[in-house]
Formats: structure tokens, C-alpha cells, sequence
């Protein structure tokens, strides 16, 4: 591996770190024009790399080597442009610039390949502007139906309106050809990969997910004249139910719990909690162990609520399941992981990616990079040059022959 | 017992109930317009039991019936006329009234009692305008200091410009003569006498009061990528310290503690937790007691936060220490109610009262009277007439034979 790719990765994540609608911090969202410059920007290092760049109506931008043989299907590779508010430089673009960077090396190395390959990065992953994820990947997989282009953003404009008044700065694409696969590189944005020393790692699934809002409802009373045996106090119950959660998703080899927001009613310092509000979030790879999970932990907030005099309503306002990847291209890649690091360790993304959405057309693998402190979502977030230069090693490799079905 | 005096006592606590500064709702603070007309009222309803009255510079107002020893202390009897904000019309306000009829029984009966006998409307108890408590009663007993002058209501008005610019409506009371006790009746705000099935109780003492905030620190992370056995989530830790606190006040005979808010910092459904902070309102008779268990638990929540990777800061922004009430008083009134009602039980009140001021300066007794579902500082607030009546007959003998030392 030489330092080139890992200097000239630094430099892009840099300059693309630097393109934001807000000023301090990172925002880049659905169509913005900070959007629009960081598609300038990467269109410009696609066609340098020798790729032929189209844009879609939805604004995702690909990079295309055409293969040239008269039938082929198409291998895709990508990640997205868009940002959260106040992001991190790496979740995302990582995955775009290491594709473009694959792509450069292959043509690089004058090497015909026997599929078309798409470099593609998509214009929303991360929802922002609309509240709801995966436009850019779910429209290029023509899987953004009418129903969903209904929903507005602040100022009241709906997706539909958005993407039919986009005007692409680049040609439209030729029709899909068939899609043999689809790979992405990623920041983990978890401590897993850091954890055990090692740059990178293949992700096995992307956890389906729950989200529940449980309410509690006790007596609400005074903190001084209300003896502890008289009480029904919800807060101590969602305590109970907290630590329940912790227990229960620790036992689970992979599941993961969290309670992330809490909010007592009327809350005072020296007022009984009367009633609780808490937020549940739980993600599995396995929808079936998910699913029981939940069905388990709800029915125990019961019993135990019960003893307590408080009553349990749940909300689940979000369901979504697993998306499994496919174990022809984890072998594939796994094996250029272990040639390059010497053990490939085998991964559940929690997190939702654009993967989500291109499973529902093609078989879709990931390839995870370790980020420091797991962090992201934060200006903080950051990947190694080196690490990113390895995923740029095995992407390269793995584009080179990917492993027809 | 008639039922005169239940009706009566009804009829008044209506009428008072209806004089607000706000509507809807019951809202009087200290030296406001509805208190002024709410001191108008009690004023009539003392000068016809006979009683000459007084309003003092801080707008108490002093119902006295002149003992006719040339030498002679005085008996206070008395309670609240302001009112926390959308309040109950029976705190504090049933003290004032049932003094008022217990010195109207009095006279009527023609004794004459070797003592001053003061029925005392205090002007503020709840603090709600200063957010300092008890500054009608500390007035009256000579303990408000110079420096608690200064602190200023919403307007910028200081206590002292309040006290000052006040223009009381009737005379000037004489200065004092010395103070033999006090005795004050008062809702229990509390669900013991109910679940007695008793009309009233004696209380041995007010509670001590330590109230702390505590912030845990842990480290926020995603709540879909991050391991359960590598998350640091100071509400798993929040919810460990809450039971905790549940658990050890529940071990004890009369100590009650509360967690009544809770915050997580920068909270969403899924992210977990990286800062909470909740309160921590400790009560017991007992100061010892109180403090020992606070001491015990801040070490306990060191030691379990530390094996959660937590730190642990905690800040004490109010304690109070305990008020006993006399023996020889609590002796007396019990002895009163249990003539009344076959037995007595002996209460500690978890809640202030002007008592606290007066116990500065002479021996003080309190009388509870049962209120329904133990609610007070709320609309719903409610005491029966029969268990109002029954207090207004053991004021009556107990003021009329007070117990001197």
C-alpha cells in the first residue's frame, strides 16, 4: 500500500469537510447548495479519475466506467453527500471518496472489467430536510414510490416538488442495466474495530429496528408528606424498567437497548413523579430475537409496573427489519480484509446506510472503517488516513473481481 | 360537636377560596390585591367573634382578645393567607379559620382565659413572590433579618421596599408580649390520617430537609453501534441510583427521600445518554438520621457509578434541619383528640409551616386535619367540614386551657 491514497483520501475528506450551508460546523442536506458545490467537487474527481459522470433527477451524482461488452450487468459502489446537522466529515463521504479512489486505481491499471461500475454518491441518506431517510439511494434503486414524495419540509415544499424542480448539472443517466451487486464503505461509528486494533472489518447485517415510547403513570404526590410505603411514583418505576432494558440486552449476545430520552410530567424537585415518558430504542440483526425481545421486555413492564400501582402504555411508533447482506460478497470480501490485516472481524451495523435501501434491488456488502472513539455524528468523528487507504486497497481489489452470482 | 361550625367553617373556606389575584384558579402572594381583600374578610369575620384586630407592617393580621391580668403572656394560634400558584383552599387558610371559630367559641363561652389570645392570619408561608418562605411569620416573630430584606421579587421590588411601602388597614399591633406557644391546624397535605380513617393527628415534629442535585457523566454514544458492555450511560447509572434511593429510604421508619426531575442532556431516542442530572429532595425528624443517610448514599452512588465508568458530582443547594414540636403541647393536643376521636396518631410533617418561624421563639404544636387523597397544591384539594368542625372543638379546649410551662 503506498501513502498516496491515503494522502490524497485526507486531502478530499478535508476539502469536502469544508462545503456546509452553516457556518461554524457541517450541514449539507437534501438539494442544498452546499450540496450542490460538494457534487461539483466530486463529478470533478470522478472525470479526473477517467469516469464518465451523470446526475440524476434526485441529484445523485455517478461516476460510470462502461464496460464493453455488449450485455453486462452493473456492479455499484458508493455512499452519500448529504450530512447531519452539524456532522462529522467521514460518515458518508468516506464511502464516496474511497469509491472514486477504487475506481482510479482500476483504470489506473488499464484492467477491463466484465461489468459496468458505478461510482455513485447519494444526495440523502441521512433524512434531514424531509425527516425521512434513504431518498438519494432509495430513488436511483427506483424504489421511491409516489406515496413517500408527498411528505415537506420546513418551508413546506414536498419531495416530489424538490426532485421534479431539480435541474442536474450533469447528463442523465442511461436506463439501470441489471445490478449485480452493491458495495459501500463506511466509518463504523461504533468502538468495535478500534477495540480490537484493527482497521477493518465486514459487516454481516444492518440491524432491524424498534422504537418504542413506554409511558408510565403513577400518583403524583408530595416528596415530604407521602410516606415511601404509599407511594406510586413513576419515575422509580422507569428506573426499574431502565435498568431491566440494560439487563436483559446485556444477556443478548449482539441485541442493543438503549433509553435515550426521559421525561417526568409536571416535574419538581419535591413532587412525587406522577407520570413518565421514556424513549426505547432496539436493534438486531436477527428480527426474530428483536421481535421477541420487545414482546418479553413489554410484557415484564407489565408485571412489574403492576406491583408498583402504575400503569404501561406503549407506543411503537418506528418498525424497521433487518437487512442481511449477502454471503457470497461477505466471503469475497472478508478474504481481502484478511489478506490485507491478517482477520477480518464480522459486524452488525446499527446504524442505518443507503445498503438499506439497495437491498431491496441487488445483493449489498459493507466494509466498515474504524473511526476514533466510535464517535460520530459529531465534528470530532474521525478515520485514520492509513485505515481509509486499506479500505481503498480492498475496495480496489474486490471492484477489480467481484464475484459474479 | 354541632354541625354550626361545619357549615360555617365551609362556608368561610369558599369564600376565601374565591378571592384570587388570578383566574381561573386560586393564586394569593405575599401583599398582593387578593390578599389584601382576603385580609378585609378574615378582619370582619374576627371583629365579629369579638376579637380586636391588628395588621402589622408586613400585613399579618392579628385577631387579639385581651387577657385582663395586668401581667401576661400570649397564646398564637394561627396559619397562612397566601397560596402557591393554582393552589387548594385549605392550606393554610383552614388554620386561619378554624382559629378564628375556636376564639369565637371562646368568647361566646364567656371564660376568661389567663393569657393573650392571638388568632394570626400570616401574610406569606409559600414564598411564592420572594421564593422565600415563611415572611409573615418570621415578621411576626422577630426574625427577619436585614440581610433577607434584599432579595427582590419579579419586578425588582427587595422585601424591605415591599415591607415599607406597605400600608396596613388596621391598627398597628402593641408590641409584644411574651410568647407561650403557638399552635397552628393545617391539612395534612399527606395520606397517613386517611388510611387511619381518622378526622385528626398531633405532629411530633417537621422534617428536616437536605436537597441535592446530582450529575452523572458518562460518555454519549450511538445507540445502534455501540456494544452494550462498552457503553458508559449515565441513565442506566441515573436509573441505578434511583432505585437505590427507593430502596434504602424504604429501609427506614419515617425517612422519606424523592427523585422528582430528571434530565438528560442533549437526549434523543437514539443516542445513549453521555450526561444526566436529577434532584434529591431528604426528609426526616430526625437530622442525624437524614444526614447519615445522605452521607451513606452519595458513597454508595461513588462507589456504583465508578464500576459503570460514571463520575459522580453532587451539589447541595438547601438544607434545613428539623423543627420539634413540644412535648408538653403534643401531650395536650393528643389528649384532646383522642377524647375526640378514641385515638391519636402522632405525625411528622414532611412539609414547612409558619410553625418552623415561630418555633425560633417559643414552644409550638401542630394539629393535622385528614384531607382527601393526601392532595394539596392543587384545585382538588379538600378537607371534609365534619373533620374541620372536629378541629375547630379541640382548638377551642385546647386554647382555652393551654397548657403553660
Amino acid at each position: 500500500m503506498s501513502t498516496a491514497p491515503a494522502h490524497k483520501a485526507a486531502e478530499w475528506l478535508e476539502e469536502l469537510g469544508a462545503i456546509s450551508d452553516d457556518a461554524p460546523g457541517l450541514t449539507r442536506t437534501f438539494l442544498s447548495p452546499a450540496l450542490a458545490r460538494a457534487k461539483v467537487l466530486v463529478a470533478q474527481w470522478m472525470q479526473e479519475a477517467g469516469l464518465t459522470v451523470f446526475e440524476d433527477k434526485a441529484g445523485n451524482v455517478i461516476g460510470r466506467l462502461e464496460c464493453e461488452r455488449a450485455i453486462a450487468g452493473t456492479v455499484a459502489c458508493g455512499s452519500h453527500l448529504d450530512t447531519v446537522r452539524n456532522a462529522g466529515k467521514f460518515d458518508g463521504a468516506l464511502g464516496v471518496v474511497t469509491g472514486v479512489l477504487a475506481a482510479a486505481n482500476i483504470i489506473q491499471s488499464g484492467r477491463r472489467l466484465p461489468y459496468h461500475l458505478e461510482i455513485v454518491a447519494f444526495s440523502d441518506e441521512e433524512g434531514v430536510r424531509f425527516q425521512t431517510t434513504y431518498l438519494g439511494s432509495r430513488y436511483y434503486a427506483g424504489r421511491l414510490g409516489p406515496t413517500e414524495l408527498t411528505a415537506s419540509d420546513a418551508q413546506g415544499t414536498t419531495i416530489g416538488e424538490a426532485i421534479r424542480n431539480h435541474s442536474p448539472m450533469f447528463p442523465v443517466p442511461p436506463p439501470h442495466a441489471h445490478l449485480l451487486g452493491y458495495v459501500e464503505a463506511h466509518i463504523e461509528q461504533g468502538p468495535v474495530l478500534e477495540k480490537e486494533n484493527l482497521a477493518l472489518g465486514v459487516v454481516t447485517a444492518i440491524a432491524g429496528q424498534t422504537r418504542a415510547r413506554v409511558f408510565l403513570t403513577g400518583k403524583a404526590g408530595h416528596a415530604g408528606t407521602t410516606p415511601m410505603t404509599l407511594r406510586q411514583d413513576a419515575l422509580a418505576g422507569a428506573a426499574e424498567c431502565i435498568l431491566l432494558v440494560e439487563q436483559r440486552a446485556g444477556n443478548t449476545s449482539s441485541l442493543v437497548a438503549t433509553v435515550g430520552e426521559i421525561r417526568v410530567e409536571s416535574g419538581a424537585s419535591n413532587v412525587i413523579p406522577g407520570s413518565v415518558e421514556f424513549t426505547l430504542d432496539v436493534r438486531d440483526a436477527d428480527n426474530r430475537a428483536r421481535l421477541d425481545f420487545c414482546k418479553n421486555l413489554f410484557e415484564e413492564f407489565e408485571t412489574r409496573m403492576k406491583r408498583r400501582g402504575l400503569e404501561v402504555r406503549i407506543e411503537i411508533p418506528f418498525v424497521s427489519p433487518a437487512t442481511q447482506c449477502s454471503t457470497r460478497l461477505i466471503q469475497s470480501l472478508a478474504s481481502l480484509v484478511k489478506k490485507h490485516q491478517g482477520r477480518c472481524p464480522e459486524l452488525v451495523s446499527g446504524a442505518g446506510h443507503d445498503a438499506v435501501a439497495l437491498s431491496n434491488i441487488t445483493d449489498v456488502a459493507m466494509l466498515f472503517v474504524r473511526c476514533r472513539d466510535g464517535l460520530s455524528h459529531h465534528p470530532d468523528e474521525f478515520a485514520a488516513p492509513p485505515d481509509i487507504a486499506a479500505a481503498v486497497d480492498v475496495l480496489t481489489e474486490f471492484l477489480s473481481e467481484f464475484p459474479m452470482p
